[in-house]
């Protein structure tokens, strides 16, 4: 079982960890210290060892940042973890939202003028640092130490997982290729990689240091000769040293900064990923600003990966398949807990001899806790899943040939109408989004708002994006693709995104439905004009909860897409499942 | 009558004047010189002295630039040119199509390394220099007098029409609350403004320099205490010093650039509109680079604007009413020609006896001409309204309490069903503008794609935006306002916008279809959150041709939304209208 359910913290455990923190900052002569939930990696998961912001506020969301001064500690926290920050943090803290509220004008308001906060420069990117310092009058941000390592005494050491050369049979381009194919799209002389699913994918290599994502954390310098200088931890390569080759210079993670500071000519850096320590240490280099030049040729998969995406959704449907006609068969009864349900869900999962890990911690909320957006349960929130009420199931695998990542709303028991409207208002704003044909150029930003007008114009919507771009066994979220606002890549075939409307009514019920989908080249229409356009390929098949499905509110088109996904769904799956099991599919996928 | 048809240009002008330029080029030492379409003011529109672009290559579009070198001269048009630029140059010049490709990328392969280009300071902005400088690598822009009006023998003199005090009955406020309003909203100890609609806002002025847009070219000085410097010819404010008052200090426009290289301080400039020159100039003070100040509060109309706003529509209405009625009867004629159809429309307009001018010259485009998405019909180029033909007629009115632009596509004779089924697709994507609910925060960019969803389903799109900015009784294109992929400004109540999705045909037809709408806080809906919606109200009220409307397309909301802007157009237009007209309306508007 990968997911645990153990309460890793607490709220009480804040109160006297910020005590000590305050009292380090006052040593230090601070006015106030940063402590950010990401690593040195900006990934989304971080190592036990990085999980300073969790073990000092108990918040334990994937993204948001705590900021101690000496009379106010601010938990910044975006719409998904409005909610959830309320149940986990004490009231020694005061939670933030953000980006509603910018840090600069917090700080300007809590700080005298000639305030100094202490930052750790691994932990933030050249691009927080400055926006941030330019938009501060006199408060200073001061490069230090950790201070909460410094009063961490058992803070964990850190992740030394041995990697793995990931094959070429799932990779479809050899490392070499890639690196020269990347090589000629330098413009500096070298490239630092600080991302470790940018170096999982470069050097066709997998990790374990990190739940969830399998990547290596490690440092690289991509030169524009190809070759590669790779910062890992002494062991961590030891066994894949063949499938590096020559070409690929391994160096112990200690000597990073050393070499990095030793680098002349132009070096790109990436400012969004890239942490403010190595911008000050390339000293003897001239920076060049520039996206991470392996974030778009990875988002683009190769026609191998998304074969091997298409196997992967298949192999975790029958598992999701499983899992539902099993909750149908279940839930009735009243007494499932919501760790039951992940812990039946893991075990379809497992079944299937594939699993390496699951992609994200399954987020199963029935009744009101469905409208907590990233929930996660643990012993301490378990509740059963109660007999009329709706349960909103996210959940994904890691499998070698593609990341999978679903979310099913189910009804147990009796929906109510205004439940049902809402969840087709929702299915139709997945449906417009599945549907839409779209000229090449267009990002996600411009489709956004194709998903959410079906709820706008019922006066609701959701705080959270539409869609995240996937990785191919590597990170469930991964950029620079998405469906958002702030989504501004232009969309190109090959890239795997989610699309994930939904709907929260707090303290009441969560309503979300999610299918991947990989960008196309549409098939021409006859007689259209001769424009390029792109669509999007569905790779979830999982069927959707007909008894939440209001007919009424649906057009023909919409319904006939709803019954022909049903149909591929059932011709798909059918023959991998067992007699009940498939009786249950058909009737799941029967014509609405 | 305002508009003419007189060619004002031939593609044989442009080849002597190119040789006289490329002499005079080569004397000053130059590889190059850059002639945009813009004047000082950067406006859409330009007095007969700054129209050198046409001038020297004979292309009359609303924007574009040449890019004159030794051996080729380079003519960089958008998507809305590309046609009509090939009837308007000569083949000495060469069409770019743009922004594909960027005019740096272009020089940088056709000039040597160490090519100068010159440039007129007045007449490129601080953000182009800068941008262009960034990409280019030795090559030099170097500031010069303008090398056309050097050959431009009989160059006209510059515009000297009187300022008009715009009263407060349809400004709706003073114009000393908007400068003590604005100078609070000051970072600086001053603003430089250079935008004639900003100054006319600001000031509650109108002018008469510039054709269709009625604004004073001046320059101005905003100081944080709500005082202006306003810089024009001698005479042109002579009448309205007393509206002016004591606080707006007139001077002659020969001392812009003396005043403002003697200010110190902290100035604001535009980098998107402040001429390269003047940013030069500053030299005493510090620049701080933010929009013009004036740019957003003149789009957020005031009650008083936006009633000011329904009278022009339904004044402008019943004239575009009179106009269809007319078009109905004569054109089965086969008769009409575009320059008929252009002359009467206007005489409808001045009917009303309040047209100031019209809004912009009309695009009246029948059969292929209306795929020449902003075509502009001369003696020339005018053809027969042919009998069975779409005719596309884009034209507005400017009103002292408004600004109007309203586009219909008409079909003469019997359309087809491919053009039915293509009108519909539009007239859908101008529906779905007209009633999404929005939440506050969302910016055009993210509503375009509504409008081209039912295009894009079809494998059509439109190569323009959706919608632009309208001001009060001012430009009728501004900004920040609009609905495009580039607009990133959230929409605000009071905003007025066009709503304009297209579809063209090369060489066959053009259909547009367009109304002006304004942002309104949405009505809440019974039920629903509490989350704080906009939406779109209409002003303009001119029936659809309902024999281009496909209705086995349509929705029953589309169906819905249709019969009530019917309905409410016979109600608001029919008392003002003559029995025989009236008896037109009542059919145009029945139920479909």
């Amino acid at each position: 079982m990968f997911q645990s359910f153990d309460a890793q913290s607490s709220p009480e455990q804040g109160p006297p960890r910020l005590e000590a923190l305050r009292q380090v900052i006052a040593q230090h002569g601070f006015d106030g210290f940063l402590v950010p939930r990401a690593d040195a990696h900006q990934g989304e998961y971080v190592a036990p060892r990085d999980a300073r912001l969790e073990w000092l506020t108990g918040f334990s969301g994937s993204a948001g940042f705590c900021v101690v001064l000496t009379d106010i500690a601010g938990v910044f926290i975006d719409g998904r973890y409005r909610v959830q920050v309320q149940a986990e943090v004490a009231t020694e803290f005061t939670p933030v939202h953000w980006p509603e509220v910018k840090l600069s004008d917090w700080l300007q308001e809590q700080l005298p003028n000639g305030g100094r906060i202490g930052i750790d420069p691994w932990l933030h990117t050249m691009q927080e640092i400055e926006q941030l310092r330019e938009a501060l009058d006199n408060i200073e941000m001061v490069p230090t130490d950790n201070l909460v390592d410094a009063i961490w005494s058992d803070q964990p050491a850190p992740p030394d997982a041995p990697f793995i050369a990931h094959p070429i049979e799932q990779a479809g381009e050899a490392h070499d290729k890639k690196r020269v194919r990347l090589a000629k799209t330098l413009e500096g002389n070298a490239a630092v990689l600080t991302l470790p699913d940018s170096i999982a994918w470069l050097l066709n290599i997998r990790g374990g240091d990190i739940q969830r994502n399998p990547v290596p954390q490690a440092f690289a310098i991509l030169h524009n000769d190809g070759s590669v200088d790779l910062f890992a931890g002494s062991l961590k390569a030891h066994d894949i040293l063949d499938h590096l080759g020559t070409d690929v210079r391994l160096h112990n993670v200690g000597y990073f900064l050393d070499v990095i500071s030793a680098l002349k000519g132009t070096v790109q850096v990436d400012p969004k990923s890239c942490p403010e320590i190595v911008a000050t240490t390339l000293g003897n280099a001239t920076l060049l600003r520039k996206q991470d030049p392996c974030v778009l040729p990875k988002a683009i998969k190769n026609d191998i990966e998304i074969a091997g995406a298409k196997a992967a959704h298949v192999r975790d449907g029958v598992a999701m398949v499983q899992f539902l006609a099993w909750l149908d068969k279940q839930a009735p009864s009243g007494k499932l807990t919501e760790i039951d349900v992940v812990t039946a869900l893991e075990g379809f999962r497992a079944q299937t001899n594939a699993l390496r890990d699951i992609s994200f911690d399954t987020i199963c909320g029935s009744g009101p806790h469905g409208a907590i957006v990233h929930y996660r349960v643990s012993e301490k929130t378990n509740r059963k899943v109660g007999k009329n009420e709706l349960l909103l199931v996210d959940s994904g695998g890691q499998y070698i040939d593609g990341t999978t990542d679903v979310t099913r709303t189910i009804a147990i028991g009796t929906p109510t109408d205004e439940q049902r409207r809402c969840y087709t208002r929702v299915l139709q704003g997945m449906i417009a989004v599945s549907r839409v044909r779209f000229p090449k150029g267009v990002g996600g930003q411009h489709l956004d708002a194709l998903a959410r007008a079906p709820l706008w114009m019922a006066g609701m919507d959701y705080d959270h994006g539409t869609g995240h771009g996937v990785g191919s066994y590597l990170c469930v979220h991964e950029g620079p693709q998405g469906i958002s606002r702030r989504s501004d890549t232009a969309l190109e075939p090959g890239m795997i995104l989610s699309n994930e409307p939904g709907y929260y009514r707090e303290g009441a019920f969560g309503i979300r439905i999610e299918n991947l989908i990989v960008v196309t080249n549409a098939q021409p229409i006859a007689g259209a004009d001769d424009r390029q356009m792109l669509d999007f390929e569905t790779l979830t098949y999982v069927p959707f909860d007909r008894r939440l499905i209001d007919l009424s509110l649906l057009s023909t088109a919409e319904r006939d897409w709803i019954d022909q996904y049903h149909t591929d769904t059932l011709m798909l799956l059918e023959q991998r499942l067992d007699e009940t099991t498939q009786g249950w599919l058909r009737s799941a996928c029967a014509p609405l």
